[in-house]
């Protein structure tokens, strides 16, 4: 069992979700948020400039920038690439890191709820996602790309040698919900309790298997032969995260009054419905796959 | 009576507000959408710089730019100073106006639902009221500002002799949804309808009273004297858009656990609770007083 000696909470790696900067400020004006007697916590927010400016990013998506291939390549100079490459200096570096746990605060707005996403595997993230989902049951635990070697994961999360990402919506961008500033806090200060108790060897007796989510893929959006979108997602589906979407169900609702559906053989689970940062990529949605994590694994 | 021979029909007056810029490009791709039998509907994208760069605007809130004095002022030479002189160019002159009515198509991303803002006073506005509220019974009437002389407003629906906005929520910026997409939709063709019976003496019966809300005032966010802001809108208010809100309710959440409430002397109705766009100017929500529109009056 690996010890968690030093830890960071990080907010506003995009800087347009203003939960986790505002997190941030009230974890730096009120210390104990932060702190538990086993471990130290570092708060660091991520993204100043892109918060100052009010956009998710200012030249490339910081949450995308840490592979230790680009971590460590001299031609990479764009401000979040540097921004990186000084967090890195920061809680790493990736390769031997002196952060053992991160934090990482994010909102979406999609009706995902409040969710924890697990980007590597491992006994430490089966006994955390056990004992979230006994603290809050309404968290939904996520696998997202958690077969990639740490190194060649893009992820800010991933470059300490543990790191989780907690995602909380819906939320507009550039906007504080009470709601989902005060999930992001619970959350977040139960992370910190299960660290305390996972040091100290103290975890209650936790559920032997977790119900949760494995991301599959990315769906675009229907697009012409110049790219101009054709359609936008269905009423059917809008706000409908972790509900089952069977073959044949409406997906787009194209503007010319035509429908496209689900033309997959069997049943997915969409998540980040209409995401407003993917637009950029034309992205409409994430496909999961439901899977059961057993906690008492010995893998 | 007022015959009403050229109607404007604007989208993407807001960069970020996509749902206005793809009904834009829809109606241009059908023209019929537009089109009635007494009038000629000219289609305008209003700002399409700020839409590229996925913003509300670049420089200056372009539906702030069209009091008279700024139109005719030549030291205002920002890029929504400018857009806002070409618009008054295209479907102005605002002193006298080519354009006899202009539909202005927003979204909030506050829980409003649909819309129609009023900007100014007299009967075609009342009808108009009446009709759209048989036809969409869900959709609210809001007076803002109606009591200023038209050269004195300064949103981009008074560019012509009449003109309406129409506002719908909760979408985030950049983000297009379709309850909200058809709603504003079937709102606009509702208003066209509604101009081709006026232009042909065939408006249907009535109601002789319609129940609307007046913007009476802006309620800023608290904020130390630093400007930082120290709390966020209470959840008790968050999506009750149009709901009562009496004297002592909670009203803001502060981070540091307090609960302010509302010390005013009588019920009031918050609306663009929370939006996104408001922070800027750290608002908070525009309070509302309820009224009742007189279909049936001479004035």
């Amino acid at each position: 069992m690996s010890k968690i000696e030093r830890v960071a909470v990080v907010g506003g790696t995009h800087g347009n979700e203003f939960t986790g900067v505002y997190l941030y400020r009230q974890y730096m004006q009120n210390k104990q948020y932060g702190t538990r007697p086993s471990f130290d916590t570092e708060l660091v927010f991520a993204n100043p400039r892109a918060h100052d400016e009010n956009r998710r990013y200012c030249d490339h998506d910081l949450n995308r920038q840490f592979t230790q291939a680009d971590l460590t390549n001299p031609e990479l100079t764009s401000y979040e690439q540097s921004r990186a490459k000084a967090i890195n200096q920061q809680l790493g570096p990736k390769s031997d890191p002196r952060t053992d746990f991160v934090i990482d605060l994010h909102t979406t707005t999609s009706n995902m709820g409040a969710t924890l996403l697990l980007l590597q595997q491992g006994e430490i993230y089966r006994k955390l996602a056990a004992y979230i989902t006994v603290k809050m049951p309404e968290v939904i635990v996520i696998r997202d790309q958690d077969h990639l070697p740490r190194d060649e994961h893009n992820m800010l999360a991933t470059i300490g040698k543990f790191g989780v990402i907690v995602e909380v919506g819906p939320v507009p961008q550039a906007v504080l919900r009470d709601d989902v500033y005060q999930q992001s806090h619970q959350m977040t200060q139960h992370i910190l309790d299960f660290l305390e108790l996972w040091n100290t060897e103290q975890l209650p007796e936790l559920p032997e298997t977790v119900d949760a989510f494995r991301y599959t893929e990315c769906i675009t959006l229907p697009v012409d032969a110049l790219g101009n979108r054709l359609g936008m997602v269905h009423e059917h589906v809008q706000d409908g995260d972790f509900k089952p979407l069977h073959p044949g169900d409406p997906i787009f609702q194209c503007f010319d009054g035509s429908v496209v559906t689900f033309d997959g053989e069997q049943t997915v689970y969409p998540g980040f419905i209409n995401e407003a940062a993917y637009y950029d990529n034309n992205l409409a949605m994430s496909f999961h796959e439901k899977i059961v994590i057993d906690v008492t694994s010995k893998d």
